[in-house]
């Protein structure tokens, strides 16, 4: 028996619930789970359903051909299929600051995390030891401003070599190339150490302290070109008052972070997250 | 054109989602909106469907038969069928806190809770200014110990005259008698001023300050023949310190009563709450 | 007995709080609470202590008059003191928008304000049967360009013949002039129904649903000249998901409103709120 | 210059504080905060001091002896001073989850909790690699019914010959005996995997399934020798609802988990938590 997760995105219009779930039972899936939203000002239809299927990989891959040939051409759907067997592999890009690297391995080590993860990436060496305290390669390739675009080749022959699904940027601290950012369109992960759209740029907890507000956040989102306003996976605050100091506001926001960068993490595994006009839709 | 809300529960089999949207798109029904729920451990399986169809009432109601004809009957479905023209009757019943009855008038008036008050009953009278300034019928029904049986009597009455739809225990103080409970199943709501499971029985905030908790909560449940255990639709809870006193923790009650208790009223109107073995699955 | 709050704000030095404690305890003061706070990088004090004096109002103008004479002056204190015999007198200002109003008059009622409420006043008149519902009187000034100055001069001739502590904002839509704003500095407390500094203006939960946010704040701040941008007294959120419409962010934003301002109210009302450099030192 | 933290309990009369900070004063002291709490109902009385000394350690002990001579005696004073030279040294008490001890090395590493680790305990050897990537020895002690009290033996050895000054349960499991709580009063920090009091005892998110309840908990407190009734010192929740099984359950309470129990273990470092007839003062 195989699970698979089917993502579907296409115009909204009556009948194509009625239609999938009728499909997938004449293949004799069985529905576990199904996920739906109407973006009823745009006319947009987004699903998600997870299915359970008698038979090996093979049936599933019928199942896709008939898919691909009937309601997916019929309804123009933007569509994906995930199944079970293979795990997602995740390239984590970090530099100096370890929390959010300890807390995803962590997950990752007790079995939360289900992925695979080739490799550690950073500009600096200081996380090295802890990469192999957890047995994964560790890649330090520095760079400054003229050789950053050699480093960026190095680190999408990476990528490829690695067959890498997606990234995740866990206080990575640098900003990536449009270059990149094109061959995983949202598959990079980013953590921002502030409530967006307050506070965006590199140092939004003495902005916060300046204004003296009493919430701090965390914000997790897509990388789009457009520094700090890709689409918003996951949010969450703490309140903070006048007695914290900034470097209080940051222990809080390192504790805000890592648990923000999970989550995130853990939908986009999950297949949760879906990108219509730079906003998310997650589904519970 | 008529929008309804069809509630679904019944043995989990292959199937059931395929069957029952193919069977609305056959009379020309548009899904809106599917939530659904397998208890995989008890083979049970539950959905709430939102759809439109176009026409007038008594397309619904052919609709209803040819359900209850086929996939209904074929699945052993416990079901129902609800639509928009028809606004639930919600029974208030109060005694002297006046927090929750503020905060449910308030959202009544504002369009925000889609009912019709028919009465608001209370075994006190003061409240009855602030029934009359929202327009509302109010019932003063004394009773001691030896007119408790007539009492309930006459509240029967009035609840099956004004064809009330559900009760909401607006922090009402009295332990209802099966009699009534059993007129209404999972159409009682209760606000109590704990998180349950802790803290059960009249003084919970006596008793959460006797134990120096540091997080004081609020349930809303349907009230059921054991008293404090019915299912528990919705919880929350607020930080406290050793600082509160214990009319400090009754006010930091007193709001959280009020937002639990209209969050569970909404989700009861909605159609969301689903009540399966003493627990609730409440759909987002 | 009379209980006093002492509030001090002074450069800070050395022995401020043995000599103003030193100097209760000679006048027989029984200090029940003392709150303080250093600006290390500013080098400034700030103290709230309550007191129990025994004796008559007559005891608290002699301390008064000796604190002024020595303490104060030695210190360059900024300093107030408030005593139990005198409820502030807080003004409300609405526009057509009721949770606000029916909040703070719940808590009025229920004594949980400790406040005089000499009246409310509106450029509306929607509201005017919830004040005679309270029995509070209702001014209804309307306006428009051409009379806005007008009707000021006449807001403010209210104000003082009813000699008016503070000013509360409860959603009034409309933005103050400097005279009326530098007439009551730090005493007039306006809710803003966004996470400030994210989205100020108007529609900031139209912004919030653009941007795609995934938690949506209100802020209470006291109003200064520099619009949104005054010290920020109290910021909760909630969170919120893309199946959320406009709709109903506006009327989760509602509950919270009504929670800030609130809390912002009773701080204000305790004398629990300081402000230094456009930002506040709250004490709990 | 040193910085001091002076914790008192006594008996509440007039004139502690001032007495207190007088003779501060006089010692040339800067009182940096003060804390208090007066529980009136009990006529308890509970400070916490911190303030700068110019000097020595020598001018400290001088301090020090003064104070036990004047005010400490006078006012019948439980209390304790300590300065920041001297860090505190915490065991760590393990089983065979890795989630708490990850979080509290982490943060240990990064500097924010300040304190010298000289061992973590086992009673399972599963952990060892974590004590070691960190530099940390660890002592594997397993035992059985019969050899329990043998085991003990060894663990106060280890505890008394590293001068350890107080012990972390970081998902330890195991039941301590009263000899050696009885060595430790208030200084061994549990934190249990629910909102107590509900939920006591091995299995509680089994417990919160159950029940269905909407929200789970944890909550560190210190041990007694009643299980699980000690001194609450922090507590916090996260809302959950029908669709999470026990096993996201389980991993949402992991992340709680270690929150709580490391803010617990930074309030008592900080020397902030007092205890008081079975609750607790935590000083913010």
């Amino acid at each position: 028996m195989i699970s698979i997760t089917l993502i579907i995105q296409c115009p909204d219009q009556k009948g194509i619930i009625a239609e999938v779930t009728q499909f997938i039972y004449r293949y004799n899936g069985n529905i576990l789970y199904i996920d739906q939203y109407v973006d009823r000002e745009n006319k947009a239809f987004f699903m998600r359903l997870e299915s359970e299927f008698n038979g090996d990989l093979k049936a599933i891959e019928q199942f896709q051909q008939a898919f691909a040939d009937s309601p997916a051409t019929k309804y123009e759907m933007t569509w994906s299929l995930y199944h079970q067997k293979k795990k997602p592999r995740m390239a984590l890009f970090v530099s100096k600051y370890d929390h959010c690297l300890y807390d995803l391995l962590g997950r990752f080590r007790s079995g939360e995390l289900k992925v695979e993860i080739p490799f550690i990436l950073s500009n600096h060496s200081d996380l090295r030891s802890i990469a192999e305290s957890f047995g994964i390669p560790f890649y330090h390739i520095p760079f400054n401003e003229e050789t950053k675009a050699k480093a960026e080749k190095q680190q999408l022959e990476l990528l490829m070599s690695n067959n890498v699904s997606f990234i995740v940027l866990a206080r990575y601290m640098q900003i990536l190339s449009s270059n990149l950012i094109d061959k995983y369109p949202n598959n990079i992960i980013n953590i921002h150490h502030s409530f967006l759209p307050a506070f965006p740029g590199a140092k939004p907890y003495h902005s916060a302290f300046e204004r003296g507000v009493k919430i701090i956040g965390a914000t997790s989102h897509y990388v789009t070109e457009d520094l700090d306003a890709g689409p918003i996976i996951e949010q969450d605050v703490v309140h903070v008052s006048h007695t914290h100091s900034i470097s209080q506001l940051l222990a809080k926001g390192r504790d805000l972070e890592k648990i923000v960068l999970s989550r995130a993490v853990k939908n986009h595994i999950s297949h949760k997250v879906m990108v219509y006009r730079n906003k998310t839709i997650v589904f519970s």
